[in-house]
């Protein structure tokens, strides 16, 4: 991804409809496969620093404050494109996954599909969640 | 798609957690494709109407009341299959789309990206608003 100037960032804040609480959705969907990995959400802030940097930065709500992807996992998100829909409310981040996006270990965060006999799992951990936050790691 | 027990919805209904609005978040992505086409929030019987029926149904919060996709347009979403992410929080909608799935013509809400020049729009309307809004329709 190339540099952003000042001015295409402040344009593409414009285009964004930040909700009472100062965030807009933001889906990831993998460049390549298409694979639709997770939503999460986003301030002005983290939209700011992943246009900046090409990384993705989320909001955590729970935590409230700045969720650099991978800052635990190692698992980050580097930006390939982000898109903003029709009313400006929800954002798509085509984005080159490292490893997987799911703190559960899978590829993607919707791994339970509804099927008329009731719920199934569809997708297994590529890989444990105590290699991914059992120690301190440097990517974050 | 097959008719859903009412205890596969019930238990579907069971892994969501509905905010405080009692909405959850559900994004459309185009069966085949891949294409994420939208992003828009179902309540509890918003989702027991698209298992019930096979046929997607939201909740617009804007008119506060169900908003069965392509009521007013034709552009009506067959369900193929709905999935529940890790928190639960949002839906991962597999449909068929009929015709667009955005209210400007387009095939996804997503038509406009941030690239370091500015915001440039990526794909053009398939067909008019005019054609999609302009005279009752018999779908919806």
């Amino acid at each position: 991804m190339s540099e952003f100037s000042q001015a295409a960032i402040a344009e593409a804040l414009t285009a964004i409809s930040f909700n009472d609480d100062g965030l807009v959705a933001a889906i990831a969907q993998a460049e390549g496969t298409g694979e639709v990995l997770m939503m999460a959400w986003m301030n002005a802030e983290a939209v700011t620093e992943t246009l900046s940097t090409g990384r993705v930065c989320y909001y955590s709500r729970s935590r409230g404050k700045l969720w650099r992807k991978g800052e635990s996992s190692g698992q980050i998100q580097r930006l390939v494109e982000l898109r903003v829909d029709c009313d400006g409310d929800t954002l798509l981040l085509i984005v080159d996954q490292t490893g997987v996006a799911c703190h559960t270990g899978r590829r993607s965060c919707f791994y339970r599909a509804a099927r008329p006999g009731g719920l199934v799992t569809i997708a297994e951990p590529e890989v444990s969640p105590e290699a991914l936050y059992g120690h301190p790691h440097s990517h974050g």
